[in-house]
């Protein structure tokens, strides 16, 4: 079964369905907003000074020029976030403070450049026509305005306009929680003392921080030892606590085979996908049980990384509602051919070197055990289906991981 | 004073040093390795089974072949994560899984496809060589070998690669602390009640998310009204608790006055710049107080972000070690020409529309208060310091602040 056939198999059985929920306005930068946002409030609430000035009637500086100011009873000065002391009556003006309050009778702001403070009188140099230098209140945004669509990625900007209306909350997609579970008797968790015959547990950090990097939350269940009741046990729990289920083999042949069949046997419909045409990626398998998926990845680290990259990623973006990650391709000379078996669709992570004439790509061939091989790795050249063989000195494109670290 | 020679005039007095810390391997991800990881065991630790089959002693099936078989006692089974139940003498063989330990004896695997099993006897059928299907303990890794280098991103195979060697912590540079404060008596916390002539405080979350996406940690320490007492508390507080403050101005102003001069006394060598070349962005300031930089933005949320991007952002990336964010950058045709002044650079934000002959920007023009006009802007235009003018139908090139969400 291609990649394509087993989302297609999934797809009859479970969709990505984005949960919306409220959360702080400090913990939904990133995600996308789940609901159009109204403004409950004009911004800005009040007419306000827009510059340092005075504020005025309009009407009083009419005939201002120049050379011939005109002169106005000083009543008061005001800053932002006060209220002002006093109304201005016709011939009256009050000092003003960018962002303060327009007081009562006021209809305009000379800017302080055009004034000149005398005793208790102000000589205005400036005529100005009335809203001049005024923030009009709803000039921003008016009261039952939708301000921000469903479907915006909350950037800062789009963060200060939900502070601008006064929202604490925001309604978003929820990031996809992960529960990440690894399964083999031979595997113990990183910082713990090995005893002979066992080996630190990779797939479950790595995984973990995959699932971090395309968007989602992981929770790291730990390690399900072979017996069938143990990795039942933290099946079930993910099932529970978690949106979404990876279980990597192990690389036991004993637990790997338990794994789908403990897993078929937790609700229906049980494994849907056994197999993928896919190379790093045979044994992986896809499940649904009490409405939830189960993604079985090979125990193999590069295999499991690859298949999540492929397989699962993009469920889990499209359950947070966001756009696919998008990865940069560069053109690069391949500089060993490249044996593939036809009917599989194979993905060889290679080191890209840089060559006089331009990018050179070094496949990886470590084997697919060799997780330190691929964190050397800088992307990986996909061979199609139908072809075996890309040859030597071949133009190839590089979808990378991350930058080019090592070129 | 331009950006630039701004950057040179702090360069005098601090410069951004990466301080390396111990992080638990999951919350290292994304993250620069502070120091070479030299591992401290063999990996795999020991000799294992690369594939599934019987462990034997490769001399004893030496003239093995599909039409005459070699038949060796059958002396037990292991799983991954056991201990052999055997040693394996001439003319025996144990069943083993992939991953599990080889057992005393035995220097090869036969896969379980070439060989057949009988009552208390397996047949088989193919020769193998000497350390065939077998991972060799340190074929990955050796003792002592330098498995990541210093300057390394903590991708997800990195953190696999970590976890093989089974390291708990990693010695990573760590993200810096960013004190944001916003001054302005007429500002209020989203989520509280406005009084009269009060508005919300739209760059403390703004900033905060900015700081996030860029890499670094914000601590939100409030608004600080216009007092000078508040102010120097606040950022007191910011100096004694994290890397960097972040004080943006209020639009009031008195507290623009204010800040710089209370910075100015909290410590040598205090405001070292005052005033940026820049639109939006002139009321900028920068100050060195306690060994730490003090970053004064505009109170105007657009200017405060611009300047955050272009002065701050770069200085946060340098602390973490983490390489300058790469911003995406298309071409485009202007719709309106652009008026600048000689003598300062200029960042326009523009909205793109797709039009019949590619991507079309239109200056977002509605002033530097707009938070709200920024959020529907996809990029902006550098309109650099000797360009007074850019003319409607010019070709530009817009850098994107993420995705063209509008086109």
């Amino acid at each position: 079964m291609t990649l394509e056939e087993a989302s297609g198999e999934l797809k009859k059985h479970w969709r990505p369905r984005p949960k919306a929920i409220n959360l702080p306005l400090d913990k939904a930068g990133g995600l996308i907003l789940a609901k159009d946002v109204v403004s409950k409030l004009d911004v800005p609430p009040f007419d306000r000074a827009a510059v340092d000035g005075y504020a005025i009637r309009s009407i009083d500086a009419f005939a201002a020029g120049e050379d011939h100011p005109i002169r106005l009873k000083f009543v008061g000065s005001l800053l932002a976030g006060y209220l002002p002391p006093a109304e201005v009556h016709a011939g009256e003006c009050l000092e003003i403070a960018t962002g303060a309050p327009l007081p009562m009778g006021a209809d305009a702001v000379v800017m302080v450049e055009h004034a000149m403070a005398r005793k208790k009188t102000i000589d205005i140099y400036r005529a100005v026509a009335p809203g001049e230098n005024v923030a009009r209140r709803t000039s921003e945004i008016k009261r039952g305005a939708t301000v921000l669509r469903a479907g915006k990625r909350l950037t800062p900007p789009s963060i200060g306009t939900l502070a601008a209306i006064g929202a604490k909350m925001v309604k978003v997609y929820k990031r996809p929680v992960v529960a990440v579970i690894s399964s083999g008797a031979e595997l113990r968790v990183p910082g713990s003392q090995l005893g002979r015959g066992q080996v630190y547990d990779v797939n479950g950090p790595t995984i973990c921080r995959a699932v971090e990097e395309c968007g989602g939350e992981a929770e790291y269940l730990g390690i399900a030892p072979d017996k069938p009741s143990q990795i039942a046990k933290l099946v079930k729990k993910g099932l529970s606590s978690c949106d979404v289920v990876v279980i990597s083999g192990g690389s036991s042949a004993g637990s790997g085979d338990i794994v789908p069949s403990v897993v078929d046997s937790l609700g229906k419909p049980g494994v849907i996908v056994h197999g993928l045409a896919l190379k790093p990626g045979k044994p992986t398998f896809v499940a649904v049980a009490r409405c939830k998926p189960v993604f079985g990845l090979p125990g193999y680290p590069v295999s499991a990384l690859i298949v999540f990259d492929q397989l699962v990623a993009p469920y889990l973006r499209s359950m947070a509602s966001l756009p696919p990650i998008e990865r940069k391709i560069v053109q690069a000379t391949l500089s060993t051919k490249i044996l593939s078996a036809r009917g599989r669709r194979e993905f060889v992570p290679v080191q890209l070197v840089r060559g006089s004439e331009g990018l050179i790509a070094r496949p990886i061939l470590k084997g697919s055990g060799a997780i330190t091989a691929l964190s050397a790795a800088d992307g990986y050249i996909e061979v199609p289906l139908e072809v075996e063989i890309v040859s030597e000195c071949e133009s190839v494109k590089v979808v990378l991981f991350g930058g080019i670290e090592n070129a």
